[in-house]
């Protein structure tokens, strides 16, 4: 726990529900390791865009790639972005409906982002992406081609102004309420890989490597 | 399908992977309907912000809500928002790096948020939010009072110009890869309810309702 504290800015400073907020790096960590794609907010025109895509975190660097010629990605180095990741725990039932909420992990970063042009940093943010979304396989593809580099922008956004919010638990309802007949609780929510489906292209007698078999997870929910 | 087609706007005209762009507003219906959390971005202070929340839909207008002391809703009547419901359906591994991916449902929505004022447009925003979560708990729940209903502000953004964009299916390789010793196919990914969790200070004899049950999923992928 060695790690410096997150960074409390003006951005970053929880003004609502300031109890859920997190302010240890090793929480973020948790929360971008535990993910497979974000939500990039860039401004374009003057109006926001939030844009799914993969991800990649090498120590304290967020590495996301995309289309050189994708307007987001291309402008973006212009202007500052926020990256969200979040995960959906629980539906919190409540015994009003004022208190329902979600249990959920979610991590917020502003930043600039940075184009990244040195070659060995853009194969290890691309290693980064690619690692996130399947353990093994940047050692099991095909590496790209210099064309394929070519047409591939990686950006790299610091972890330096982030925050971390956490709500787990049951809901917090009021006094009054909890005499009511109103059943309440959470009902959990998972995110879970099934068996890998081999492209029907593949020709036969190449198995699943052990390290895509080890993606698909039971379906029991913790 | 007598909807009108999804607007095709310079801000949802789809200029990457064209071919995953769907013009029907239904696909756009499912996507919203198959959600529970959205990410809502604003523009704060010149820079993106990228809030996940809760949801609903009512014909074509979306409703998000939160506090009223929460500053992203406070402005977000001032300027135009995008909102961005994601389903992650599976890891696509490719036999080249390049070629990885994510097999995906994706709807954004650009419109201009209007702060709800009307007394039964706030509530049936509310319900709307609440079924989407949890479909039958707006008449299981108590109803909010109205210093709770005065701390609460429904926001509406017209369903008016949205893209939605879905890829799904086996890698696309090159063609001189096909015949490579590397496995190719997709891990499929999904998101499953468990079982309802009780809250431990629901008092004895309170059982688990109809249709808090009927959340639970299997756990089976489709």
């Amino acid at each position: 726990m060695s790690q410096p504290a997150l960074s409390s800015t003006p951005r970053t400073e929880l003004r609502r529900g300031r109890a859920r907020g997190v302010s240890d790096r090793n929480a973020l960590y948790e929360v971008l390791d535990a993910g497979m794609i974000c939500h990039l907010g860039v401004v374009v025109d003057g109006t926001p865009r939030v844009i799914p895509t993969a991800y990649g975190r090498i120590g304290d660097v967020l590495y996301v790639h995309g289309s050189t010629g994708a307007r987001s990605l291309r402008d973006a180095p212009a202007q500052d972005v926020c990256v969200t990741v979040t995960h959906l725990d629980g539906i919190v039932l409540g015994r009003s409906v004022f208190h329902h909420s979600v249990n959920y992990r979610c991590a917020m970063i502003y930043g600039t982002p940075r184009l990244v042009t040195d070659p060995d940093e853009v194969l290890a943010g691309l290693r980064a992406i690619i690692e996130r979304l399947a353990p093994g396989q940047w050692d099991a593809a095909r590496r790209p081609t210099r064309k394929e580099l070519a047409a591939t922008a990686v950006v790299a956004i610091p972890l330096d102004e982030a925050s971390v919010k956490i709500r787990q638990g049951p809901p917090v309802d009021e006094e009054d309420d909890y005499s009511l007949d109103v059943w309440a609780g959470v009902v959990p929510v998972r995110q879970v890989l099934g068996e890998p489906v081999p492209d029907p292209l593949l020709p036969p007698g190449i198995p699943v490597p052990r390290h895509v078999a080890a993606l698909a997870t039971t379906g029991d929910l913790r």
